[in-house]
């Protein structure tokens, strides 16, 4: 194995553990991760795990990074190729709701936001970068849909995008407890009421 | 010590334990709840604990009751004393968001919400039944509103009560995350859009 391969394996064997980490840290969070759980998934010995990460920490913050990834591919990317207004607004939503339902069984992100909320530390900075940089986005979006006259002049963007995570966030809980047919009704609702009903 | 205060001083160490459990529950959640901790805090054994609750389950359930009954008395209670009508449904919103700054920094019913809503068994079940009962009554007291004549006869207050709900939710991700101020000022405009301006 040449210097190219041996980089390439390494950077495989690092995503593979990090998949299986995402997938943990849905059912039990960030904090219940258990690196010697994790590490029999992937048939590795513990410090194997932690030769590609160097602590559980690292670990932590790389599965948060993860899953910011895959939530901005899933939910921004396809979007974007809309042109800017109330259309890429209302496909973000309905991105942002599919991902609620594909992971209403335990997302990792939102369970992050509870669990480091309250707590100081590298996680939690990152909890708090990575949330506030998607409020942002999300209060783009919906300026954009302002500039585009879709939305009324005297629109508070950032009071429709904090909105909307009002109405994902209840999405998510209503989904879990009582089942996501009537939950994304509601939660549908919602934007209309705040967008104007759907076209 | 006769029977009468043998049984009364059961009760208040029942109280002493369920107190401590609430408190060590609000940071890490009924899952998280550590028996040996709980004990060590209460100056008992393990099987003192358990001599007063069945067992673990039979504790978070109490817990949980426990955190349902003070969320009434603090949310509702003082509300109700209020005539039927938009000033009650005001006051209950009002005191909710008082109970989020309050537990900012954790509340057991909310965690317990996240923990027990893609699992099955009593604790699930106790959750779901708090949650739903809770949501009815909320609607309950938007129908007043609606009946007094101060909220519109095409009112659906089912959707009002979800959508306050939605906003109780994204004040306490908000205040945790990034500050009580700005978050209860958008939770506060949320409310106005729903109910009207605040008088």
């Amino acid at each position: 194995m040449n210097a190219q391969q041996a980089a390439s394996k390494g950077e495989s064997t690092r995503e593979l553990i990090l998949d299986s980490a995402y997938e943990l840290a849905r059912g039990d969070g960030l904090e219940g991760l258990s690196i010697g759980l994790l590490a029999k998934q992937v048939g590795m010995s513990k410090s194997g795990v932690f030769a590609h990460f160097g602590s559980r920490e690292d670990l932590q913050l790389a599965v948060l990074e993860a899953g910011r990834r895959r939530f901005l591919d899933q939910v921004l990317a396809p979007a974007v190729k809309l042109p800017r207004g109330l259309a890429r607004l209302r496909a973000v939503v309905h991105n942002w709701f599919e991902w609620v339902h594909h992971y209403e069984s335990g997302c990792v992100l939102l369970a992050a936001a509870s669990e480091y909320d309250g707590k100081n530390g590298a996680l939690h900075d990152a909890v708090v970068y990575q949330q506030a940089g998607w409020r942002e986005s999300m209060t783009r979006t919906v300026g954009y849909a302002i500039a585009s006259g879709e939305l009324p002049a005297s629109t508070d963007a950032e009071q429709v995008a904090f909105e909307i995570h009002a109405l994902a966030l209840a999405l998510h809980q209503d989904a879990g407890l009582f089942g996501y047919e009537g939950a994304i009704r509601r939660a549908r609702l919602g934007i209309d009421r705040l967008l104007g009903p759907a076209p």
